[in-house]
């Protein structure tokens, strides 16, 4: 069996494990203030263009979301979300567990727009009963988004630009940020993003990393007291070098992107594959992410030999399905895939 | 300016005001285990023909609500509701400041069906990533609704019927109970809804307390600990006898069923009006609220004299509102409404 | 019996019922915008000598607690409070379950001291491991306190002063405040305490209304959103007008100084008569609750016509019980219990 | 510089990087089904004497706490804990940022008392006023201590029929379980534990893995959906296999009993030269920390070489500090300090 399912079946990129035994019994204090987080603080911090924006590195995307949240909002405010976002669907209410609601908009694709923003906040403001419902606090999007479709530049740019009229500061999810900066035809760069939003995290456990997702935090009032957030919600990690050292590594002579270069050209291929093929796609995805829809009887025939997500039922005849690339994905594997796609 | 806007706008029934004069001096211990609220716990179990139900006493609704649903849930579950239930639209976010998240099923009407529930239910069972989500863990429904429609007993049972099979306790929102047993055409008793929810409540402060809503719990395994819950929640008075004395009053003699089909008379005779004239409504409501369509400059001339509540902006020339009736509402005042209805 | 046992046995002051009485047809807006409320907000900021100040109505003790403290704090911020204040002891937890610590320091008599309050500050901030521990963000102390003790002048402004210097915002919990303020000796005024904290409420449930304690916000930073958060917290009555009716009252003609006067003679009485006898007190209380110590086998004698609180037992021969007066407390009820303490 | 301050300063045992490097290419389902955290499990289980115990692995400490205590208590429910407890003082309110307050019972030297959580129990149930009050509903203990002192058999036999007998499940922190088993002197075993306590967890980031923490739940009722409360609070591995891994080295082949023997052996040479020495201990602690009270000049000079944890003052020319070895420290290290002390 050839896995496609996800982004996170295999372990890490080897310089990282080199760099993890090589380092091993090097003593260092705990809880992110050692040298390695350093380093790769300073590496990211250069790579945003930008060295007054404070860097922290968690362990995984529900706590980094439920931290972040957690810490931007007051108790009556809510986060502005795609109905499709993860934090609405998938984290098992961690973000109402630390008391917030997630105020949905409707998305077709992963992606809401400044005028959705807007028209919240504007049928906010304008209901004279608002102080009974919950006021819009706060904007989360995902880029690349659950679906795999990106931000172009000038779609960010109206965001913030709405955002900054109405005082709702913007929070990028990152967790795949890799594939969506590498994405076919991507205008934007980690620069434009650390200007663009507030606060934003770079992923790592779907890119290249054990695990861990960097936190970038732009806005001087979010940064306050930020460390005691992630202690209280358990993200502050003992051996906190663990995560300098992954993000040190990914950081250094482009790896991040080398990396998630890959993933996308390979997923690109099989994107094509299906095209050739005349099957549809569920979202239009220039990630490592594509959905396409496939027959029922040709679905049974790669079933036997690789492994994706189920995504959708279409009709009595079609299925919407996920198939992911990586950082580890082989070439050859996808050459194979490609074989059986095109011999459908 | 007469108002119709709300059902809450005058004080309470004068039988109340009188009860608590006359024992305005008598020292009561505090708490809600006075005997005034002995005496309206027993009148509410004979009503609702159960002596094994437990009755508490509380201040108002959202506190209801919020105490209720999380004494009911563990912390990965959520609350299933109508998208316009006012759980989900109309406290704050009280319920997710508890930790939960509100399972919203649409509505069109503000009811929602028996198959809806085992759908939310199946899907989330079904889900192979049911663990990320938000366990759906009981079911809330409003009676009669924010939009002033009712459930049939059949309705009920059947909703009864699947809670059950799913093992998802029903509640029952009865901030405006009385309207909704009073409602014209309507076939349930409090027997029926003590029997076929496992808690619900009965709405003292829009149905002639000065403030009060009666918790009853059917469901043995939800009894435990409630009063813990309700201080902890802010609900519990220092001087309970106030409740108690309201729910005595109230059920003595049936002047709660009085006052309800009192607003309920009058509230048909203001839909028969705007029927006669042609209007529409925007929900088939039989109880206090009504929610006539009508021209915008047939709406100016009303506004002249009355006053009601903005709903909905239907199209460019027609909007929605709601008028509502109340156990103080006058039949004097109905009259010169209706008259200037006729003569739109 | 006679109960000394709490200060909320009655209903209220008949003017509050009078008052009520007399307005109970009037339509009014909900949610506390009515012109009662309006009237009641201006005597107060006028009392305070303060018209920037904001007034918000709240049902109970507990719940403004909780609405107050968790509009202040951050989530990684915790209430420094005396070990014995009602937010750490007797609230069921209704701080934490805002999702804060209460920070206790020890108290001998319910009282706690700038000097206190600094050094948990700079016990935190000298930890090198701050991070890790819950982060001092307000202090919250009452006045009277539990204990019936109360601060002087000096007091407050040295913990004003401290409270400045730490950026600890300071809140006092006034659930008893006219005792406080008509206490024997007392040396402070609504105007000082208005300027020397920033946040505290006037105790109306146990100092002459049926219900209700007014929020005083002299901070402007704290003021932002209020409402919001009562109603998320289940403290907005529906009703809202019942508040500013009772406020008004006893805000007109010192009606609430008055009738705390009242308690505080009656209370000094009860103490002198115990003093007589030779008995000591657990705390040095100059307010309406008062707390001798008391020979069991006297006691004894007084509980058959007395009701009182137990407080503490002392030794094998001796408690320590709480007698209470109120502004409702008869003056013959009085004389008779001290002649009965004199022939003890 | 020599470190002893923590023991999380290094990475990891080589035979856990050597088989994470080894398995760095397979495909494995995520978070936690995969076949390590399978095989980690059932080498748990037998170690525990019982295939019928629940296990789960999650990334650290503060994170399992809040996890396991939130997933035991209903809302108006604390967790009974020594007052030096972690999950008191080091987690920046964690537990009561899931809605639940602390209830501290004094300890000298980190643990707890059976007849302590039997005081505390009956204080609770006998006060009249205990729905104004926390309820006890479980009992923290960690073993060994943040003091390194450790639980006899006898000892948490006594608590554990205690707890039994007051429907309080026994909760164990075992961040260092390995050291605490390992304690000279420790008649406890794995299958003791598993006996006596409702849930417990093996940890692992400070005993020899990069991180992680094995949670072992024997009482059926605490079983339920607790993969779904991982998930909220953030615990839930994507890369679950990581955590498989580490435990499935850590309990092949007794390694992980082997390197909690190392520390402890060096940590009682340590122990035994500052005896020599005539020096004192602030806990008789007989794990893999140790507690000197050392001469405020004598320390200067250890300063020297050493790093260690300052833990408190004892008086103007004494303090006490903190020692710890690991399963990383080297004999080589304890025997150069030794020499230190000898010659101090």
């Amino acid at each position: 069996m050839i896995r496609f399912e996800c982004d996170y079946a295999e372990g890490a990129h080897p310089k990282i494990l080199e760099k993890m035994v090589e380092t091993n019994f090097e003593q260092t204090p705990g809880y992110g203030v050692d040298e390695y987080c350093e380093s790769a603080r300073n590496r990211i911090k250069q790579l945003c263009g930008n060295d007054k924006i404070d860097v922290h590195f968690l362990v995984g995307g529900t706590q980094t979301n439920m931290t972040v949240i957690a810490s931007m909002l007051r108790p009556h405010q809510g986060v502005i979300s795609a109905n499709t976002g993860h934090v609405n669907v998938h984290e098992t209410g961690a973000i109402e567990a630390t008391g917030h609601k997630v105020l949905t908009v409707a998305s077709a694709d992963g992606k809401i727009t400044a005028g959705q923003v807007r028209k919240v906040y504007e049928a906010h403001w304008n209901d004279v009963t608002h102080e009974h419902m919950v006021q819009p606090g706060m904007v989360y999007i995902s880029h690349p988004t659950e679906n795999g479709t990106t931000y172009t530049k000038a779609e960010l740019e109206a965001l913030s630009k709405v955002c900054s009229e109405c005082q709702l500061p913007l929070f990028m999810d990152g967790a795949r940020l890799g594939y969506g900066l590498e994405a076919d035809g991507s205008d934007l760069t980690l620069k434009d993003i650390a200007k663009l939003t507030d606060i934003f995290y770079i992923g790592g456990t779907k890119v290249g990393a054990l695990f861990g997702e960097a936190v970038v935090i732009s806005n001087d009032s979010l940064k306050k007291d930020f460390r005691y957030l992630i202690k209280q919600r358990g993200g502050m990690l003992a051996k906190g070098r663990l995560l300098g050292i992954q993000f040190d590594v990914l950081f250094n002579d482009n790896l991040y992107f080398e990396v998630s270069k890959h993933a996308v050209k390979l997923a690109m291929l099989i994107r094509n594959a299906f095209n050739e093929k005349g099957y549809k796609f569920l979202y239009d995805s220039h990630t490592n992410q594509q959905f396409p829809i496939i027959p029922n009887d040709k679905l049974e025939i790669l079933s036997q030999k690789y492994s994706y997500s189920f995504w959708e039922r279409i009709d009595e005849k079609h299925t919407a399905v996920r198939f992911c690339t990586s950082w580890a994905t082989r070439e050859e594997d996808v050459k194979l895939l490609i074989a059986d796609i095109e011999s459908l």
